[in-house]
């Protein structure tokens, strides 16, 4: 369309009538943008953008002014990396993985570079993107060689007829469609070897395991022009976990949920938990069959049900009028926020955000 | 319990008195039987087991008297073996593994020995358990030498903090476990190696698959006396599938789920329709949150939210007063019921049980 409206506009040298083609191709291009604006939902509708980069146990006493600075610039960069792509008139999904991926390139979280490691020292990766037109979904667990997993979930979702594949089948996957394999080095940073040497240290002393600030899975969740919603989640699951552990992080209904008639959901924290509580799906699921506005189902799903149950973390949840929902049961979450009434923030603790 | 009450009615020969001996050997006996009852959450209260073998297209052509005789044959050892567990006071946890387990080890059905293909010609195979008192839950998925993957599932969910393990981190788990392991041959028979080759020719000349009699996924679901459900189900996939794909059976809330407060399910059909549709966990939420029965819930996900979808294939549902829902929208389910109000019966068609 934006290729028809320039051809439109573009001087014409042919010696032919140009008022008449001028008012023409002025039509022609009105007709172009408005429908491009149809086909976008509307300028007018509201796009917004929520990310997380994972809860937990933020330990304020670790966490410098420097340290601080650093996460609340990365989520920042996330953040506004999805929110330009809406503004722009770009899909929920192209913004969600846009996020997502901005934050497993930067090693201050647990996805994609800076990954924590397994008990074998090896980052293992999982992953996960739902469309909530359709629904569609595509998911990817126990990567070791894909440089951002959430990429690989997205060409399962477009390009494979399945949701979900796994280890070497994954990657195999992967060489077909060109993605470039890195080394599992690539993803394994000093500061997460030193995670682990603790942890197992801890295990050997049978000591409980010591909180690591800033772990924590990414995600993102967005409601598009066209009134599309997306969700996308990944990360390196757990410091010391057994090889082939999978949390819910690309479990669709779990970790990531999305659907145009209710809401899109991201999740982060004790996986397990998110599993066994099917955390995503149970809140979209509140909205549709309860009538619960989001945030009356994120609070019962995450200060209520999950709490009962022992289980820690957060989510960020959006639905189809671009309302956000934020929450946590844990000390922190990084996150952030933006839409197109004007709201940007950037948090991380609860009172002091 | 069972051993004390034995020895309280074993013959008395040294000596005593032998009518006062008898009068207190009967009254341990009679407390034993009430704890066991009590323990059970009362002998009067219902139980009942559901199964299946597997839904889809299944052509009554190819079904011959010998081969549909033999499925009713299987089927209803299957559901004998879980119905006598709970008949007994065991757990519906023991009832659902028995009854996956006895379809796992017969190579009728598609899981376990017999399970279909991979591509490259192995067997790959997934399988979920899930207690509905926790709730609690176990999954396993691409594991190729562990002769029954709802044992591992349990495992997973009893002996580790994790729900799901994958691939060669799952078989590492099952070898600490003292599981022995098996060569994948063990699982290979020469029919699923035909439907293997006659699905690889048809792709070649791009034909549309033929439907496989008999393939699908097993499962079941249970109530014991003491009001506890559980779910299980166990797969070989899709045959032709590519290495690393998993369907929905272990991935909780899609294929299998369980809790105490609304239902259990297990489900069978195409599975990447099923895990965007959460459809195991959806109906549990119908119950719970609109307050539909079981069948209205089982009817709204599998008869109009699914085929709206174009998902194809079935679920068996309990819930805690021992209702049973078994539905399906495809051509077949191979499937049985049984429970203490003496309903025992095995079907595969829906118009000729």
């Amino acid at each position: 369309m934006r290729a028809g409206r320039r051809n439109c506009v573009a001087p014409d040298h042919n010696g032919e009538d140009m008022t008449y083609r001028k008012i023409v191709g002025f039509g022609v291009a009105m007709t172009a943008l408005l429908l491009n604006a149809a086909a976008a939902g509307g300028a007018g509708n509201p796009v917004a953008i929520a990310i997380h980069g994972g809860a937990g146990v933020i330990d304020r006493v670790q966490m410098t002014a420097d340290r601080e600075r650093a996460y609340r610039e990365a989520l920042a960069a996330a953040l506004d990396a999805g929110y330009s792509i809406l503004e722009s008139g770009g899909s929920s999904v192209d913004a969600v993985t846009a996020a997502v991926r901005t934050m497993e390139d930067d090693p201050l979280f647990n996805a994609g570079k800076g990954a924590v490691l397994n008990h074998e020292g090896a980052a293992e990766l999982d992953a996960a993107l739902m469309d909530g037109n359709g629904p569609r979904a595509g998911a990817v667990a126990g990567v070791r060689h894909v440089k951002n997993p959430i990429e690989l979930a997205r060409l399962v979702m477009e390009r494979s007829p399945h949701v979900m594949l796994v280890g070497e089948g994954a990657e195999e996957f992967a060489l077909e469609q060109q993605v470039v394999l890195v080394p599992n080095s690539y993803f394994r940073t000093e500061r997460r070897r030193l995670d682990l040497e603790r942890e197992i240290q801890e295990e050997r002393n049978q000591q409980k395991p010591t909180p690591v600030t800033g772990t924590g899975t990414v995600g993102a969740v967005a409601l598009d022009r066209a009134g599309n919603l997306a969700a996308a989640t990944s990360t390196g699951g757990l410091t010391n976990k057994r090889h082939g552990r999978v949390g819910d992080s690309p479990i669709i209904g779990s970790g990531t949920y999305a659907n145009n008639e209710s809401c899109a959901v991201s999740a982060t924290g004790q996986g397990e938990f998110f599993i066994r509580s099917v955390v995503a799906y149970d809140i979209c699921a509140l909205v549709n069959y309860r009538h619960l506005s989001l945030d009356a189902a994120v609070h019962e799903v995450i200060q209520v049900k999950l709490k009962r149950l022992g289980g820690e973390g957060g989510v960020i949840a959006i639905d189809h009028a671009g309302r956000i929902s934020l929450d946590f049961n844990s000390e922190g979450m990084f996150r952030g926020a933006r839409d197109s009434h004007g709201r940007r923030e950037i948090s991380i603790w609860r009172d002091n955000p």
